[in-house]
C-alpha cells in the first residue's frame, strides 16, 4: 500500500513528477442536422417539478424571428432575449441571477444558452451564479467556484468560440476580463445543430470562425502543449482551412466549422491561446470591442510571432473579402494604452505559453504599446 | 416531442425529421506521461466509506511486474488479477460480480479497469452488472441497462481498442459475441499514461493498434458517417499513419497511438464499424480469436471492399514484419462456417454501414464462407 498525502509536495519536493490537469469533458453531446428538435425530449427528464422552470437565454438576433415557436416551452418556462452586441459582464450575469431569483420560488431545472460565445458565457455564469453565493466577479479566475452549477445545455448558433466545450465562461468584470474557469463551468449537455448556423451574417460567420483557427494557431505554436491538445488543435486547423480556404458546399461547411470550433475548444484542455487573445483582452476591456473581430485586429500585426499563421489569416481574409477597421487606437491616450497594457500583460498563463518562462523579457510594456498603435 | 425506439441506427428518418444519438461522452479525463500517478487523489474523493472498496481489475501481465506497488490500496480495496488471453465472456462478468457481492457487505466505492480491451470491458460489465439484476448476458444488445452502472475507472495499457471511451462492452456469450451498448457503459473517469504502454509486446502492440486503424477504415468508408464521426476517424487515421508508416521517435509513438485509439472510439458515436468487424466476431466466436489479430486474419483478405486501407495495412505489416498465421480456417467443418457466417450475418448494423441498406444482396451466406476459407 502507498500512501501519499499531498501530491503537490510530491511534485515540488521532486521536480520530476507532473501534475496534469483532470478535464472534464461535455457528457452529453448530440451532433446532426436539425437536431435542435431534440431539445425537449432532451429536458423533459431534467425537470424537477412544475414550478422549476427551465430558463432560455437566447440571443435577441432570433426574437423576430421563426426559430423562436421551436423553444420547447412547458409551464412557467421563459425565455430572455440577450443582445450579444457586448460582451458578456459580470453585472449583467448578477441582474439576471437576481431577477430569476425574485421571479421564481424554485431553483431552476435548468438553463439553456442559445447563440455565439455571449450567450453560451452567460449562460454557464447564470448557472454556477444560482448556485454559489456572492458575485460573479468573485469567481473570475482559477477554480474558486465550490458548488456544481444548476444543469444548463449549450447551444451554438454560430461556430468558433468553443465555448460550448470550454471549462471557461470569459467576462467583462470591473477590474479585469477573466474567465471562471473550473470544472463546474463545463456544460451538462450540447445540442450541436449546424443548420443553426444558417442565418449568420457573414462578417460575423468569419469573425467568429477566426476565434477558433487563432486558437489552433495559438495553441499549437505554444509550449504548454502535449499530444491530447495536439491531436484536437490539428484537427480543429484542418478543418478551418478547408471552410475558409477550400471550396465545400455550404452545408458541408457548417457542419466542419462547427466540429473546428468544437476541436479547437477541446484542444484548450492541455493547451493556452497566446498573444492575440492577451491583446484582444485589452481591446475589449478598453473599447469593448467583441471578440472575434478584436482577434482579428490584433492577429494581423502578429507576423513577427506567428508568421505561418498570419499569413494564412490573410489568404482567408482575401478570399472572403473582409475588411478590417484601421485606426481603432490612433485617438487613445496614454492612460489608455497603459489600461490595455496593464489587463493584457495581467494574462500571465497566455503570455507564458506563446513566449516561454522569460517573456517578461522579451513583452515589454513598450513593446506591447507599439503592437498596439498599429491597430 | 419525438419518440425513439431504435438507436442501433445513428439516425432514422420519420417524417423528414432524423433523430440523432445523444452521445455520453467520458466526463473526466487526465492524459499524460506518468499521470497514472494521480489515480490516488482522484479515487479518494469517490470513496463512500471504509468499508466500501475500490475494486481493481488489472491484466495479469502486472502481476508480477513493479507497476502493481503503484496501484494506490486502502482499507479492504482489492486486486484481481485477471489474464487477457482469452475474449471477456459473459460468464467470467457474473463470476465476478457474484464474487464481490459475496465478498463485501458494501457495495464497492468503484470498479477499476486496468489492462487492454479485455480488462476495459470486463471492468465496464461489472461496475453494470452490479447495479442491475440478472446476468451479463441479458445485458448484451441495445440500451437494455436500466440503472446507472457504479463508478468506473478506466486506464488503458495498450492502445487501440477504444475501449476506454465507447458506450459498449464487447462480450462472449452463450449465444452471441455481441456489445452491453449502453448510456451507461461509458466511463465515468480514463486516465491516458502512455508511459503505461511502455512493456507492451510488439505483435500486440501492432494488432491492437490494428484494431483502431480498421476502425477508422471502416468507419470512414461507411454510409452512417457524418461531420461529427467523420471528423474524429480523419484524426485518428492520420495518428495511425504517423504511428505505423512514419519513423517517430518511441515516447511520441506511444503518445499519438494512445490519441489514435481516443479519437477512433470517438468516431464511432455516429458511425458503426464493419465488415472486418462483423468477420471477426464470428471468428472469435468459433474458434475464440483474439479480437486484435481476428480483425488483421480478416482484413487482408478485404481488398475488395476496402482497397485503400488494405493496402496501406500491408504496408504497416511489412514496415514492422508482422507476420500473420495461415490456415486458421483450413480445418474446419461446414457446421463450423455455417456458425461463424450465422454469427457474422447477425451483425446487421455492420453490414448496413459497410455496404448499405441492400447488403444482403451483395454478402450472400457463400460469399461470407468462401472469405472466411482464405483465413
Amino acid at each position: 500500500m502507498m500512501i501519499r498525502s499531498d501530491l503537490r509536495k510530491e511534485t515540488i519536493s521532486t521536480n520530476r513528477i507532473k501534475t496534469y490537469r483532470n478535464f472534464p469533458m461535455v457528457p452529453r453531446v448530440v451532433f446532426g442536422r436539425g437536431s435542435f428538435s431534440q431539445l425537449n425530449e432532451i429536458l423533459l427528464p431534467k425537470r424537477k417539478n412544475a414550478d422549476a422552470p427551465f430558463i432560455f437565454l437566447v440571443d435577441d438576433f432570433f426574437e423576430d424571428k421563426d426559430f423562436v415557436s421551436r423553444i420547447p416551452l412547458m409551464f412557467n418556462d421563459q425565455v430572455i432575449f440577450i443582445s450579444a452586441d457586448e460582451e458578456p459582464k459580470t453585472a449583467q450575469v448578477d441582474a439576471l441571477v437576481s431577477r430569476i431569483k425574485e421571479q421564481f420560488d424554485e431553483s431552476p431545472s435548468g438553463i439553456i444558452g442559445i447563440g455565439g460565445g455571449t450567450l453560451l458565457d452567460l449562460a454557464k455564469a447564470v448557472a454556477i451564479l444560482l448556485n454559489n453565493t456572492g458575485l460573479a466577479k468573485d469567481y473570475q479566475g482559477w477554480d474558486l467556484v465550490s458548488r456544481p452549477a444548476v444543469y444548463h445545455v449549450g447551444i451554438p448558433t454560430i461556430s468558433g468560440t468553443g465555448a460550448e466545450v470550454s471549462r471557461t465562461t470569459v467576462l467583462l468584470g470591473p477590474e479585469k476580463k477573466l474567465g471562471i474557469n473550473s470544472d463546474h463551468t463545463t456544460y451538462d449537455q450540447v445540442i450541436l445543430d449546424p443548420d443553426l448556423a444558417v442565418t449568420v451574417p457573414k462578417e460575423q460567420w468569419f469573425y467568429t470562425g477566426m476565434d477558433c483557427f487563432i486558437h489552433c494557431v495559438e495553441s499549437l505554436t505554444g509550449s504548454y502543449l502535449n499530444a491530447f491538445s495536439q491531436s484536437y488543435g490539428e484537427k480543429a486547423m484542418e478543418l478551418c482551412k478547408e471552410v475558409f480556404l477550400g471550396d465545400i458546399p455550404e452545408d458541408e461547411s457548417r457542419d466542419k466549422l462547427m466540429m473546428a470550433s468544437w476541436h479547437g475548444g477541446m484542444s484548450i484542455a492541455y493547451s493556452q491561446v497566446g498573444i492575440a487573445h492577451a491583446m484582444s483582452y485589452g481591446l475589449s476591456y478598453l473599447l469593448g470591442t467583441k471578440h472575434g473581430i478584436g482577434n482579428c485586429l490584433v492577429f494581423q500585426h502578429l507576423e513577427e510571432y506567428y508568421p505561418e499563421g498570419v499569413a494564412l489569416f490573410r489568404q482567408m481574409q482575401e478570399k472572403h473579402q473582409i475588411k478590417l477597421p484601421k485606426g481603432v487606437c490612433s485617438n487613445l491616450t496614454q492612460d489608455d494604452f497603459d489600461i490595455m497594457v496593464n489587463v493584457s500583460l495581467g494574462m500571465e498563463p497566455l503570455w507564458e505559453n506563446a513566449l516561454g518562462e522569460d517573456w517578461k523579457k522579451i513583452m515589454t510594456p513598450e513593446r506591447l504599446q507599439a503592437l498596439y498603435q498599429k491597430i
